[in-house]
């Protein structure tokens, strides 16, 4: 059963465009993931925080990308990440849209 | 330019079938606010612990959604919501197969 994993930090930059052209190569690694099949890319510049929200085949594969992006931050300086692994309602969700279908 | 809302809080259930059977008006009756693109409902029995992720039309309409939803859940008495409105990344969105398109 797909998993959400909902992850956010503090983080000082850079965002927007100049994340995106320093990113584009953990991007594409992400794609190569197990289980991982699509991520949105989520930051507030105003409020220095950045993070992710990103749909799983299931919960295993969740956890461990979660824990090899954990550390992959830490080696960056993010020491303190949320990180979140949710159920998905299907039947509330289906009636709003939301795109968790493969 | 749309944007992503995650809100999520301490939530003591119902959760799974319980929690669809209870909230389909209230699901329904999301379809009908301001902006509101899609929801996924998230939810993790173990931790205790209900929210949602949201794409929005813009920022306008997320706060305001926000706004209601934490008012509401205050009635519920769930008094401490963590909701968050972000900026979407859509270059690297896009390479990881983010569904932010309408």
């Amino acid at each position: 059963m797909t998993k959400l994993l909902q992850v956010d930090f503090e983080f000082d930059g850079p965002f927007g465009e100049d994340l995106s052209n320093r990113l584009v190569e953990i991007a594409k690694s992400i794609n190569n993931e197990p289980g991982m099949i699509w991520k949105i890319w989520t930051e507030k510049a105003a409020e220095k925080l950045a993070g992710g929200i990103y749909l799983f085949e299931d919960e295993e594969s969740a956890q461990a990308y979660l824990e090899m992006h954990s550390a992959r931050l830490k080696k960056m300086g993010i020491a303190e990440v949320r990180g979140h692994i949710f159920d998905i309602n299907g039947p509330l969700t289906n009636i709003n849209q939301g795109p968790i279908g493969r």
